[in-house]
């Protein structure tokens, strides 16, 4: 740890990016954000979700595992030098190249002084539609993980993490503040009139839920912007949208729908501990009774 | 069961009250608004917690154990009569009287038949200024639980326990539809303009996250109007808006904040099959992964 005590304020900067087909020229452009959220104050930054390329998941190729990367790696390398110059936190989504055949969707942290704290791997991994994520990623191995910043406790979780309370839980359980979800979601074009309002108010509400019941911040930081790598199909349009919400769930800061954006919020440690000491539910858990949560269903219990 | 199958459509009815001092005219008032709910076409009726009194744990007083009843008793009599002449299931909140110095905080669930189903027995209780729970309430121990009626498998919970998601998981692992939350929750008046709108955000906020993980109806019922028992005490003013959330969070029906009303709102167990296919959230649980969440708190893992 670059200190040895957290503030009990630190700005934390969210970095909205669209990307191009380019790798070197998204990781450049995340390089600047990156430089520009430091700027305005921010001592942990995050990337979204896979920040180096377009959102590949929308086919099935092996020829695409060529993006990966190893960890340390080429992104690893250039956010750990950009944080020690910085003196800024900074989560970098990576599509780690393990072994041949291993990959995994990951998010490093780099602390302020340009050490590698470790890696977190997407732990609930979906298949759906254009998301076809199953293909590229092996599910995470290291499980729900905290990282002692030398600004705060930080827990990482990423994109279709932010959909299970158990995986916010066991983090906040680990002492995390604040919660980070890089992300890439966003509307099937054909969806979008009929159902792409209640999808993303589907997708801010559960997160904020994870703040309220847990009493930490959460931050969401997705990509943005239209991407249609392959031409027989509808393509993604990614939603922005990414936000801070208190421990509350009040939404503290927001980006906009339809560009890039690097936001910029407060966490405050004073207002945590007041919000958990006016509404104890970690106190009231009833740690006696929640066995059955790890099996998958309980037709028979 | 009066039925053998389901139906898929099955219009639920909320009843939100205000509650007088006079024991026998809230059970009174409660019968005719079961009434109205059925006549609009409700065949699942929900009350709100503690429904026959005042919410009498805004002070701690021995003497308020007169307010509990027996199960079978006062309560499950009259609405087991009410539902077999209504052919309704009705869920009937109950200060219940198990044993002397043993209360639990319970609701009974009855069939369309008047067959008493059973009982969930409050298992997180708060205790808050004002809420004085744990003085009255002794910790459920029937554990977290679905009920066959004639019209659908129903989760029944009760208020605090909407801010555990461990509590909704589970019940829903069970195979329920749709999660019934009657509650007592309000305002400190000092705290309303301050506090006010971001407390009840984050209530209608955690229990629609509730309904987005994991692909249920959730229906919350709660009291309305002002209540102050305690003289010397500033009281407390529930605010009421009741509402019902479908398997996607959105909400299908609310009542007002300031008066009673009988609200009714369809769940369609064809809308929640198409909501779990395509958000298929349960499917990829981390079963492997969940074990810590039996744990109080991980400042060692």
């Amino acid at each position: 740890m670059a200190e040895t005590t957290h503030p009990s304020r630190v700005t934390i900067g969210l970095v909205q990016m669209t990307m191009g087909p380019d790798c070197a020229a998204n990781l450049r452009a995340a390089q600047d954000a990156t430089r520009r959220a430091a700027a305005a104050g921010a001592r942990i930054i995050c990337l979204p979700e896979l920040y180096r390329s377009q959102y590949f998941c929308q086919k099935e190729d092996a020829r695409l595992f060529d993006l990966a990367e190893p960890v340390p790696g080429p992104s690893t390398e250039a956010f750990q030098a950009l944080a020690a110059e910085l003196r800024a936190v900074i989560i970098v989504p990576v599509f780690e190249k393990r072994a041949p055949g291993v990959h995994h969707n990951s998010a490093a942290v780099i602390d302020a002084d340009g050490a590698l704290l470790g890696l977190y791997r997407k732990m609930h991994v979906p298949d759906d539609p254009a998301y076809y994520e199953k293909f590229y990623f092996a599910p995470g191995d290291l499980g729900f993980r905290v990282f002692d910043t030398a600004f705060g406790r930080v827990g990482v979780l990423i994109c279709w993490d932010q959909w299970y309370p158990e995986a916010a839980r066991l983090t906040a359980l680990r002492g995390a503040t604040m919660l980070f979800y890089p992300t890439a979601i966003g509307w099937h074009p054909h969806e979008k009139a009929q159902y792409g309002a209640a999808q993303r108010d589907a997708w801010t509400t559960v997160q904020r839920g994870h703040a309220i019941a847990n009493g930490v911040y959460v931050a969401a930081v997705n990509r943005v912007g239209f991407e249609r790598p392959v031409p027989e199909q509808a393509g993604i349009e990614f939603w922005g949208m990414s936000f801070v919400a208190d421990p509350q769930g009040v939404i503290i800061a927001q980006a906009p729908e339809d560009r890039e954006d690097v936001l910029t919020a407060e966490v405050d440690l004073e207002h945590l501990e007041t919000i958990r000491r006016n509404w104890p539910f970690l106190r009231d858990r009833r740690i006696d009774a929640y066995h059955g949560i790890e099996r998958r269903f309980l037709e028979d219990a």
